[in-house]
């Protein structure tokens, strides 16, 4: 995997570039839409490519695990052959979700013992057994197993966690060097900078993270519940440290907004389940603003959703899909939504390279944000 | 509207027609998927349009009626506009489900107070209100207001709803002639042949409705629950009767097998639930057999759902994501019953035009009866 810098933005931190994969090159800032159970909720392939054109997606470790099983995709050739996707994909670790899913689970210095949220069973993820997993399902970008802290988080547990968390990328890293990308394409493995709201933590992790010299570096442990301040306060901080010529993932965010601001601070790729999650609960992002399609006042409102991107369906119509509970609804709002997410990152690209992003940004963030 | 016919099959009653309409011809025979609440549900316009090719679609008048509401429809210029559906539209007359769905209702010569099964308001369809409902919500084909006995139903019974039926249907078409097409795009009625599973009731009901000289004439009352044999034996004696020059609707039917058993004795539109419902549940219809996707032997099976229809998706993938609950499952598996639906139909009006209709729709049913 090879990363281009393009362009710095001389008022900000934001950065065009390029991300070259074994099937194929994303461009950067980029979103990556969220596919938990191998399947974005309510799209299917078709649109993901030709309509929303996301140049990469993830999947959730812990759940294609757990279903349909690691049987299932490896006897499928990986998770791309199975799910009929050809773009790149990353797979988180499945700690997010062991922590986060699961009331009785027992963690200590080997790893995490959890019980099915499904049906009960018992598992064990390790760091090692976090490696071979994603490598049998086969992602091109995989995720260090960590453990990722909640907002608030009492100093000294962060501190000890964070420490946990730089002890197990070392045995994430040697399990990765050990072993072999199983389908016949490059697999790269992703670093994870904890250290929750606490500056020195964070320098402290992003440090040892950025001395690793992985392919690229993710931040984790952001977008859990804290002030918005203090999640750009970190990013910022721990984007001066890592590598300038390394793709910074930031998992979990966000809102537009977010994702602007974060670009800024020196971001190349953000995931959020919001665009497809929001969608379903009739909260759509247009480039005019937002809008609460649920709401009296769209009834008997015939224009389009959003003349950019579904000028095809009034908001009447969605209000009444979303209203009745017909899954269109949450098709037309997903597609809607992840359209107009992927639509923001090219812009930004776009408005970096051009070098105006700054006053595009501000001018875009309001026009987003406005409650229509 | 005018119906053409074409070809009348030698060694059976099937027909090969066209039906023109001011939004477009139909080849008969066809079948109409039903879109409940103005929506082919987990199915798109556009893939209804490009990927199934669905010619014409139905609406419910009564969930309609109840959301988005009259007023709705109305201000959008019609269901048409409302939904993004260019092409040929039917709505059934709300009878079916006033009666289906609601336990409090009173029956009277007027018509029928029923409680919304949404919020148990209060609301009275008549033979008049129903015209006036389809003539609003701007259906091309808009159907008679009926009675649609259960099965069974007492012989004394299902005499008196025949000739309440009738006198409805009198009061329709008075109401259909009163009154006129609300969107500049023509509408015509279709009139219901009742009378249950006895013959004499059903050979008076078809002349009665015979005789009425409608665009299109429709049967009800069957496949409700009816031995299949008794559902073609009162098709076969009305079909007989009805004109030969006017299109036959055959409401609510049915398998696979019970359309070409139709379509042999001389029926030209059909409609049913039977291939989006059933997709829902993981039954799948394909062009080799039957599938029910959740069975453990399709957990590894790779193979395409339907290399005529769904090349794109393995057995293994659908059966994860029905298994999962994930809506792509329903609508991948929508799609392809769909688009086998219509294919079948187009196959039985090629082999009717080519003459060997008799033998290609007996092969034909057992393939596509096997259960894989």
């Amino acid at each position: 995997m090879n990363f281009n810098l393009l362009k710095t933005d001389t008022h900000s931190n934001a950065r065009a570039g390029t991300i070259e994969t074994a099937r194929g090159t994303i461009e950067t800032p980029i979103f990556m839409p969220v596919g938990t159970q191998a399947t974005v909720k309510n799209i299917n392939q078709q649109q993901l490519k030709t309509d929303i054109d996301a140049k990469i997606i993830l999947a959730n470790t812990y759940h294609v695990y757990l279903r349909p099983g690691l049987e299932v995709i490896e006897k499928a050739g990986g998770i791309h052959s199975f799910i009929n996707w050809d773009r790149p994909m990353l797979t988180d670790s499945g700690g997010f979700q062991v922590f986060s899913l699961n009331d009785i689970r027992k963690i200590n210095e080997e790893g995490v013992e959890f019980k099915s949220h499904l049906d009960g069973s018992k598992h064990f993820f390790s760091p090692e057994r976090a490696i071979d997993i994603q490598r049998t399902i086969g992602a091109d970008i995989i995720m260090a197993f960590d453990e990722c802290t909640p907002y608030p988080c009492e100093y000294d547990y962060a501190k000890k966690s964070m420490h946990l968390t730089h002890r197990w990328l070392e045995r994430c890293i040697q399990q990765f060097n050990k072993t072999e990308a199983k389908y016949g394409f490059e697999q790269n493995l992703f670093p994870i900078v904890q250290g929750s709201v606490y500056k020195d933590l964070r320098e402290q992790s992003a440090e040892f993270i950025a001395k690793q010299d992985a392919a690229g570096n993710a931040i984790g442990g952001l977008s859990v519940g804290e002030p918005v301040e203090e999640m750009y306060a970190m990013t910022e901080l721990v984007c001066n440290i890592l590598p300038k010529n390394k793709p910074r993932y930031l998992m979990g965010v966000g809102t537009p907004a977010n994702i602007l601001e974060s670009i800024a601070l020196g971001i190349d790729m953000l995931d959020c389940v919001m665009p497809t999650r929001n969608a379903r609960h009739g909260f759509i992002f247009t480039s005019q603003g937002v809008i609460n399609i649920k709401n009296q006042k769209w009834q008997f409102d015939y224009s389009a959703i959003d003349e950019a991107f579904t000028p095809e369906y009034s908001k009447a119509y969605l209000r009444h899909l979303i209203h009745t509970g017909e899954n269109l609804g949450a098709q037309i709002a997903s597609k809607q939504n992840l359209m107009f997410y992927l639509w923001l990152v090219k812009e930004a690209r776009k408005h970096i390279i051009a070098g105006d992003f700054s006053t595009w940004k501000t001018k875009t963030i309001e026009r987003i944000s406005t409650r229509l």
